[in-house]
């Protein structure tokens, strides 16, 4: 494969662009070399620090040893996941809004069901689409959507003047239009990403707003594929669930995890929500591609991760579950007021676990270096997340109490 | 999309295909509301039924408890898997061979693995190859790979005439060749799926005719993605993988799992060996391009699950992996001996934990009816996996021990 240079050299581009999205830890790793003495605080990445709640471990563990008894051995499970994890996530999540049992998946978390939905939509394309599928990106979407996109091809070429890709219609999102696009402006496209509260901004659509996003869906014949992965952070009264809105389950799927609630980002554990409403406009259930790409691709959720999951929707666990959610809300707290007593405008925060920092006028990746630099602090900068991040810097309160204290600290020796 | 109501067709008609891929399953449902009383016993799916090991799960269990500690927490992994789980991978498995931790991924299963390569591969394609990828297919291949093929919409129409696809080449494979494909008359494809010991024929290639197989692929500059999920089944002296053949790194991967060898059918865990001398006919390794896709579609492997990993290549762990599988061998071995004394051929058995059973000339879903009518077990008809497996019965031998002794005793009453 690949005999012509000019394509062969495209793709090495593509992957260049790809290997340059974890800059970061590359930075961090060049620093720590440069000060191998200092005490370099990660509010980089947005991975959970504090101990998984006693009571979910427990039962992880009790599911673990019933596995080499006669009776508590289980093999191959549902590819969709184990049915009172299915019924629990329908009745803990989506209780009064529709959503069945048998419209829930369960996954090992978010990320790899998106990128089964890419499967599921590009394998539309080719079975038969007239058009090839042009995404919506959020301009703030969580990137693993995007990147899983540029990897099947299905993206066009990158426009270095632009850096954007030609066949993604990019939304841009600031404070000037509360963190949510101008839909007059954005051009018709078979998906929709959308991520809300959003990772990096830290924003939250209100329900008017997805009102008008399902309706844009509505008028246009496109599918939202909606991230829902922090609705537990949510201070505000906005939806939860997509699904809150009316028609929207004609239009939407919903993916979310266990991750960020409850300390599960290496356990491996999400679900995605396709209602058996969504139809492509041939009249065809979405659901029934996505089930069989599940049943294809995938053998289902570890049995081990789903018995932690039903812990999760407990009584007692979903209170362990809001505790650590809790202490993340105390540190997301702490990073705010140490930014707002420092004269910034701080965005997010609130709804998500995340603090986005407005640098008016100033590269994110200078103030990102000037943060790394000065204060051994790892952030992350806005225009890594594409190029309406710019000018802003995305501080995560996923860390230890004294860690985010002492950042916290450092910010304000710096900016003071 | 799809506007075209051909397309649609064509579509649905993928579609129910893929549907009649779990006949098996309806007939025995269907059987059981039949004679609500019989005992029905399932020797069709190749699902394990012994308890995982004492030594394994018990590791397991004490992973997920210190997951609920300060310093026993672990948030997101390496998406390649934890790093001394793929050290033992590679010096258990591997050891002189020149495979490296570095070439091994972690995964969730071989056939969630074979669904990301499906990403490389069709990725690879869309950014840029002058044609598109035509897998040969080796007629008993574990069916995953090709169903994953049909979904992306790569394989080109069914032709029902023949019951093939366009764009698949089919390798047939017969007790007259030794179940090995006559390669002089296979046609050059971009990838060989390549399973060996084989399911569902039970058969295993020696090393001369793999070494003709690295050959094939080195004369055509093919890929080969060899299955070896039951190497640990092997009694003869044939090749584990595929790289004790020499010059394979060049030409082939390989995708393995722990769910034969430890039950681990529901726990959820494998490992992919790409070598980094594989290349594209560009020269671009091919393991970039898998690494790329395993970090952004997968986080890797749940930490739990590779704590029981390491424990099943701890030495404890490998004596009660090696009992397990020896308690199958002996079912095996039972299966074997009962089809062989009502005079049957009887294929298989020695190197996999599959009976491939002849029945010339007959129907092989004829020869399943009448099985499951007569004696109430469930067997997986040769033709579901393929043209080639026509006049075939499959029967597992992954049952308790007395289901199969039972099993036997009425196959002796149908047949003698």
């Amino acid at each position: 494969m690949f005999r012509s240079r000019r394509k062969r050299l495209l793709f090495a581009r593509v992957l260049l662009l790809l290997k340059n999205r974890k800059p970061v830890a590359r930075r961090r790793n060049a620093h720590m070399l440069k000060y191998p003495d200092a005490k370099v605080i990660s509010l980089g990445i947005g991975d959970t620090t504090e101990p998984i709640p006693e009571v979910i471990t427990s039962a992880i563990a009790k599911r673990a040893e019933a596995l080499s008894t006669l009776e508590g051995y289980s093999g191959y499970g549902p590819e969709q996941g184990e049915k009172p994890l299915r019924t629990a996530i329908a009745s803990t999540f989506y209780a009064g809004l529709g959503i069945e049992e048998d419209d829930i998946f369960v996954s090992d978390g978010a990320k790899c069901d998106i990128s089964r939905l890419q499967m599921v939509f590009w394998g539309k394309c080719n079975h038969g689409s007239a058009r090839s599928i042009i995404p919506v990106i959020y301009v703030s979407i969580n990137w693993l959507m995007f990147d899983s996109s540029v990897i099947m091809g299905q993206t066009g070429q990158f426009q270095k003047d632009v850096e954007k890709y030609g066949k993604i219609e990019y939304m841009r999102c600031t404070p000037e239009n509360g963190f949510f696009p101008d839909l007059s402006k954005v051009s018709r496209t078979d998906i929709i990403f959308f991520c809300s509260p959003n990772n990096p901004t830290g924003s939250a659509a209100t329900r008017e707003q997805l009102t008008r996003l399902v309706q844009f869906a509505k008028d246009n014949g496109s599918i939202i594929v909606y991230d829902s992965a922090y609705a537990m952070y949510m201070s505000d009264d906005n939806p939860r669930s997509i699904f809150e809105i009316p028609g929207a389950k004609e239009v939407a799927l919903e993916t979310s995890s266990f991750s960020k609630y409850a300390g599960f980002t290496g356990v491996r554990l999400g679900w995605t929500v396709v209602p058996k409403q969504l139809l492509y406009s041939d009249g065809f259930p979405v659901v029934k591609d996505f089930n069989r790409v599940v049943c294809t691709s995938f053998n289902g959720a570890s049995n081990i991760c789903q018995a932690g999951g039903r812990a999760c929707l407990s009584p007692e666990g979903l209170k362990a579950m809001s505790e650590v959610i809790g202490f993340y809300k105390e540190n997301t707290n702490i990073i705010m007021d140490t930014f707002n007593s420092l004269g910034f405008n701080v965005y997010g925060g609130k709804n998500a676990p995340y603090v986005w920092v407005h640098f008016p006028g100033q590269s994110s990746w200078d103030v990102f270096s000037e943060i790394l630099e000065k204060t051994h602090v790892v952030t992350t900068p806005g225009s890594g997340f594409g190029p309406g991040g710019e000018g802003f810097v995305r501080v995560s309160a996923f860390g230890h109490r004294e860690n985010v204290l002492e950042a916290c600290r450092r910010f304000k020796q710096l900016y003071n």
